[in-house]
């Protein structure tokens, strides 16, 4: 479905050419035609004969960055070098590092930093485990904790294929909330060894953001951790995407003008973020509430309905709908879809109530074409950069942990989640609110402090973070 | 026996003082009356009648910062306000943070270090696990990991208060070897769980040390996961003090001109230092070794010999001596404490054979007074930084772990202890080589380099680094 160039597929290509020719608007009109789209063209060494220059374009996906590499090397006289993957090479060696706040550039320094001056702080917390939050990297980390189970859209890949993403997360933590966050790529896939794992190492964190873990086993170890420690434990897969769609309903129902206690939504996937975005709209006041998944309309009449699905027959469908995702879309004021692509048509769409509107999350590909179902539904949003209305995690989680730290708080509740939904929703002024503009951009200026404000007043936090933080013997 | 103001327990005091006076000069004469150096004096305001100064003076502990502050405040017209402690100042929300190597400025940025095209380097990892070494953090990470059970000689104090000590140690990893190490300070003390926890967190990670865990269960922790992992593990408690002797004996027999394997050598300490030094001296070729823990000399006779203390009386004390440490020193050549304070006088040492050599390694306090020992041994050295000859750790684990990572080392094994011992006593040249300078600077410019490239090549590394990381499609 990817028909944009996009520069998560930049290539840049070292070439030569002759000099004094026109072999340059040749290679540039070679690329267009390709269908790809040149980012940079640097000249880097020029001779009376020939030019080395460096191509850097955008190409659809990787058979397309063949396509303008073929098409490069048919203009007359190129010759093709070095062709380099722009996103590879920000990856080589990885994208986090660790650093030292403090230079160590002699004896007085190490002394300090380390022995003997350390004792003393070490002493100082064996007293007081609490001052491990003012003395200490505790106060401002995290750990981005998988088992590589459930990553991305690509499955079971393992720990080490899913470090790349988690680091990637981490870099997001750093950027948007100055948060230090190191993940943990664990080498287990056991409940019961990834429950002790990350208790074991829970004494240096402030929090722990478990991240791609597969359902069912993802819902049992938070649960069991959020009773053991006395940290934060938040799953993103599951809360942070309950908090942005929360967040970009109560702005679609903005636009749209309706109450969310009267409106009719169907949801499809009852996976983890399906199973936390129910929860969290029940939480913010939703009444009718439909969910279906691969079986059809969850209902306590359903065969092998155990376990979560159990909980869900039991806390939504009130008028005991029974029948297919389609059947139950019929006259619906909201879907929202977290679950697989291509299950509905512009024609599902078309049978909603007046003034629809439509979540279609799946990623890469939605549950409908946005662009079939913009033409019966009033607001339509997904998961992707390249529609409107981009409903995307990273608009929450770095708010929410950077308030829950400035709280110190031991816990993640579901009134921190709603606070931060509406806060999320409160940067879009009804002045900007539109049918293609119901959430902020992860760059707008206002957005990580307001989620981290209302989560960490939410989380019995100071009403103002302190300035001063110098330390008396 | 800190008879010194040190930076470590350096204070900052803002007081006021009456403009005009001679205020500041008392001030600075109570302070060096008092015993204390003052190292800066800012004023940080100035009005008609007043002046508010920030005096930095070093005490020589916390007993003494007290007496410096009292001292201040009998100056006539002083008025003291807040007193800072510089060690705990530097220590406030931590010594050590996380970066992300790549600015987030815009969706673009976004695509390629997070979704959609980190998709693309998972996949390509999860093809090929090796490739976590290039395109992730895992090629230069290492775990610094305690259970706070043998924090410096404090003891067990626990996780919390053990991670000032790991934070310090990361950032020597960063500022002596360009490492990024992340500590993690465990909630057990379990050998099971320690061994499954640093498993489980292994995948992230391109090596593993481990700090600060008690005898004897830092043996078993580390023989089994050195077993079970695919990246080395190095308990630098034993082996980065192993490495640090061995290469001050190297120079001090050089001073004394004595060959390595005619020499005798008596020991104090049997604990996880102890053990891992005479390892490496047995392996360097020592030939006569004589090992004195507190109930004396080890010999297979003794009453309860076993585990590792029955390996020791295997292997060391051929001629079968008996007695205390006392009588086994008489006419050795060299006497390595790692132990406990004050177990020897300068007469003990004047028994010692002529041109002896005296390691007393025992922290704060060493296992002789080393100024008597100069009365008697022409090579005196110890764990401290007041003396001449520090036997510093700090010397030694930088470059090994820079040089285990830049061969992508599975391991690390005896021939590589031994190689960084050799590397860094060729720090110290022939002309440079005298009984006050055996050991170099943890600052010289070339002690972390020349260990990192003795391990790379004894790991099988490569003879030169590349320079050149780029990708190609």
């Amino acid at each position: 479905m990817s028909a944009v160039p996009s520069v998560s597929y930049s290539i840049t290509v070292r070439l030569e050419v002759p000099a004094g020719g026109a072999a340059v608007s040749q290679l540039t009109s070679a690329v267009e035609h390709a269908g790809g789209t040149i980012t940079a063209l640097d000249v880097t060494a020029s001779g009376h004969e020939r030019l080395r220059i460096d191509v850097t374009c955008a190409a659809r996906d990787t058979e397309h960055s063949d396509v303008l590499v073929a098409a490069m090397s048919a203009v007359p006289g190129v010759v093709i070098g070095k062709v380099s993957d722009r996103t590879f090479l920000m990856h080589l060696g990885g994208k986090i590092e660790m650093r030292s706040k403090h230079p160590i550039r002699n004896r007085d320094d190490l002394s300090m930093i380390y022995t003997p001056g350390v004792a003393r702080v070490s002493l100082a917390i064996a007293k007081n485990k609490e001052d491990a939050r003012r003395l200490t990297s505790k106060r401002n980390s995290i750990a981005v904790i998988t088992d590589g189970s459930a990553v991305l859209g690509l499955g079971n890949i393992g720990p080490e294929a899913a470090l790349p993403v988690m680091e990637g997360k981490a870099a997001l933590f750093s950027r948007f909330a100055e948060i230090d966050a190191w993940p943990l790529c664990l080498d287990t896939q056991d409940v019961e060894e990834i429950i002790s794992v990350v208790k074991a190492v829970s004494p240096g964190f402030a929090g722990i953001n478990l991240e791609d873990i597969s359902a069912p086993r993802c819902f049992e170890i938070e649960a069991r951790l959020r009773e053991m420690l006395d940290i934060p434990v938040f799953h993103d897969d599951q809360h942070g995407t309950a908090i942005v769609v929360l967040a970009a309903l109560y702005n679609a129902l903005r636009v749209v003008d309706k109450p969310i206690d009267s409106v009719n939504i169907v949801m499809s996937g009852a996976g983890a973020a399906g199973t936390a975005v129910i929860k969290l709209l029940l939480s913010a006041g939703v009444q009718h509430l439909v969910v279906a998944d691969i079986a059809g309309v969850v209902h306590p009449g359903r065969e092998g309905i155990t376990g979560q699905l159990a909980w869900l027959a039991a806390h939504t469908n009130k008028l005991g709908l029974t029948g297919t995702l389609k059947d139950a879309i019929v006259g619906a004021d909201v879907f929202i879809g977290v679950s697989a692509p291509g299950l509905l048509t512009g024609d599902d769409i078309a049978k909603m109530a007046d003034r629809a509107i439509v979540f279609a999350l799946a990623n890469p590909d939605p549950e409908v074409d946005p662009a079939e179902a913009s033409q019966h539904a009033e607001v339509v949003a997904t998961g992707r950069s390249d529609f409107p209305n981009q409903i995307n995690n990273v608009l929450a989680f770095p708010g929410v942990f950077r308030g829950l730290l400035d709280a110190h708080s031991s816990e993640i509740t579901t009134s921190m989640l709603l606070a931060a939904a509406k806060a999320l929703a409160s940067v879009v002024t009804d002045e900007e609110l539109n049918a293609s503009y119901i959430m902020p951009s992860v760059f707008h200026v206002d957005v990580h402090h307001t989620v981290a404000t209302a989560v960490r007043r939410a989380a019995g936090g100071p009403a103002e973070l302190p300035t001063d933080t110098e330390v008396t013997l």
